[in-house]
């Protein structure tokens, strides 16, 4: 049976109506919330149309197993607070279009709080083995809510963990969530690795001061710290990096954030990823010097916060190579070999298969917002590569 | 009858019991807490005692009027959320002890929510007729509430507005809250002027984008254009400012200020301070200018707030040689003439009379904190400078 990309796309449109924003066709449907407890739902139910057998497992994971061995495809259903109606939704359905078109014997996936409700991939890294099940459980959302409190609301639904050696590898497709492929004309990326992460608070604690009696020449200002310590990174960075790596001050906590005083102390996150581990540290070495040479000049006391590490995870070659030859078939000359700068599911079933991932483009390269798109065309021909490369493989 | 040191500092430390923050000399006695109104019944028991009669005014200025025509001393006794012993207090328990020893007539004042969590000065603003009470009414604090629903708690015990008419013109002897007196061997400070204000938002708006999917090359952050500006706004100010001109970004605001996102939109405050009327114009050019031109280089919408104006206030110069005289006569040499570079009720009344003002040292200039404090020698050595300067008047 060929894959049908009308039944695909209708089913990614039904998706979307759990959640719905009602501002174009966005979803809210974070992680264990009655949304998304009912999109799984009904997820399941397709599953089983499709002959596959659902299992949810004890954090909400939800599989739709195939008998014996099999490929394992999909990705997640959950969604940001305000997020897109594409973003991990179609990896999951183009899983399911590929398991009622496919030959061989493929599962589906949609791993649970992707989107980090409570930790960074959070159903994956469990189901994985990365994050083990009682630490994961004392994970707190932002209202305080722990991760057990919340998959305790699924608990009627859960069986045993899944074993991962069913499976013999992993494929997932995803938008790209960036401007790469929208602004150029190929409509496939096939990636080449997922990038690593390091982010870490840093905090500058100077002296809290009147703005107004305090004369400049004698304040210690943590703001000032901070923006000079931003300017001076980007230049000592520049020598190090390459075009694909990125890093961002997206968070800044100013104390005591009011206008009429000398800020006393700036807290802000320091994220930088890059798809080589060892720029990664060569990049760490230089934020810490760096911060370390701006406290001491500004008379800051300096302060570094636990870091996150994710490592690089280059894709499995064979499925890649699978991949690659699907995207010339639907694309000639119009696909490339990309890194993911976003982490997904997959970097944590590295630990456990042979992973390999497919982009197709976003539209301005908007994502994580109600107005995250992909042209519709587009989305019909990743399934078509995704479909083509399993039945490619040897 | 003449002053005496040890009752002035008996009802300064007694003044402290309202509101005792139980951290060092701290208190917390924000306007119209009900520390704060036992405080004001408490000052105007002291002075009937003092032979002055007390007076409410409809927003909680309370006065301690002499009969007939007199000289006006105080300053404010509510304090900040977490404020010291002396913020406004020394001025009031001065003036007080003032009265009770000067052979002129004097009248004394604690003005109402000098320190903003309403407007700005907001007693003695409405009083002068800087600030209309109908549109005062309106103003509200962090919680919500209205000074309208704030001053009813005093409703009981206000009488009408005071006439300034009656008052020959104002003193206020207060703590520096900044460094210099400390830093130096000078024990008081009489204040040459009180340095305007000039305080608006800014907000850069460019485009929320995933921080891991979007290049640097492509991103409009922010953050980065708020560091941009600050950095080169120091630069250009450079020329223009002099040693006491200072400038202040003290509260910034990032948005969504989550790590993983590039800021779309960062708000902060803008505020400096100059003396000189026209300085604080050519500096306002120069923020405007230096905004407007990062705005066109980083790619971002530029809003600018209102703008909260205050104008210098020179200090009058007969008041002000009577306290230079006093000065002299009780810490000869150990004296100098200075900005505030922090606004005072004195600055408001103004408008209505001639105004001065005397500083005594901080220790180690921090004020607005529970740390807040000041040598006791140098207390009643600014009071006597205040007594003499008030026996030495015309």
């Amino acid at each position: 049976m060929a894959i049908d990309g009308a039944r695909f796309l209708r089913d990614l449109h039904r998706l979307r109506e759990f959640g719905a924003a009602g501002v174009g066709k966005g979803v809210v449907r974070p992680a264990y919330s009655d949304a998304d407890i009912a999109a799984r739902a009904w997820l399941a139910e397709r599953m089983r149309e499709a002959g596959l057998t659902p299992h949810f497992d004890p954090v909400g994971n939800l599989f739709g197993l195939a008998d014996g061995p099999s490929l394992l495809l999909g990705s997640h259903s959950d969604s940001q607070p305000e997020g897109g109606w594409l973003d991990g939704a179609l990896g999951v359905v183009a899983a399911l279009e590929v398991a009622r078109a496919s030959a061989r014997p493929v599962s589906v996936v949609s791993f649970q709080d992707e989107e980090g409700r409570f930790g960074v991939t959070t159903g994956s890294a469990i189901w994985s083995g990365a994050l083990p099940l009682d630490k994961a459980d004392d994970l707190t959302d932002h209202t305080g809510l722990s991760l057990a409190e919340a998959r305790g609301r699924m608990a009627h639904l859960a069986g045993d963990f899944v074993d991962p050696g069913r499976f013999g590898g992993f494929l997932e497709m995803h938008i790209e969530q960036g401007p790469a492929l929208d602004m150029s004309d190929d409509r496939i990326g096939v990636v080449s690795d997922i990038v690593g992460i390091r982010d870490m608070n840093i905090t500058f604690t100077g002296q809290q001061n009147h703005a107004g009696t305090t004369p400049m020449a004698l304040r210690r200002d943590a703001f000032q710290a901070l923006s000079l310590f931003n300017m001076r990174l980007a230049d000592r960075l520049r020598n190090v990096v390459t075009p694909q790596t990125v890093w961002t001050i997206g968070h800044v906590a100013l104390h005591p954030n009011a206008s009429s005083i000398v800020p006393g102390r700036a807290t802000f996150s320091m994220q930088w990823r890059d798809g080589d581990a060892d720029r990664l540290s060569r990049m760490e070495e230089i934020v810490r010097e760096t911060a370390a040479e701006i406290a001491g000049e500004a008379g800051m006391e300096l302060a570094f916060g636990p870091m996150l590490g994710i490592e690089p995870v280059a894709m499995d070659g064979d499925l890649r190579a699978a991949l690659e030859s699907a995207a010339e078939q639907v694309a000639p000359g119009r696909w490339r070999r990309m890194p993911s700068g976003a982490l997904h599911d997959a970097a944590n079933l590295a630990r456990c298969m042979p992973v390999a991932m497919l982009f197709v483009p976003s539209i301005g390269g908007i994502s994580h917002a109600f107005e995250e798109d992909t042209d519709e065309g587009d989305l019909v021909a990743g399934l078509d590569v995704l479909a083509r490369a399993v039945d490619g493989l040897p």
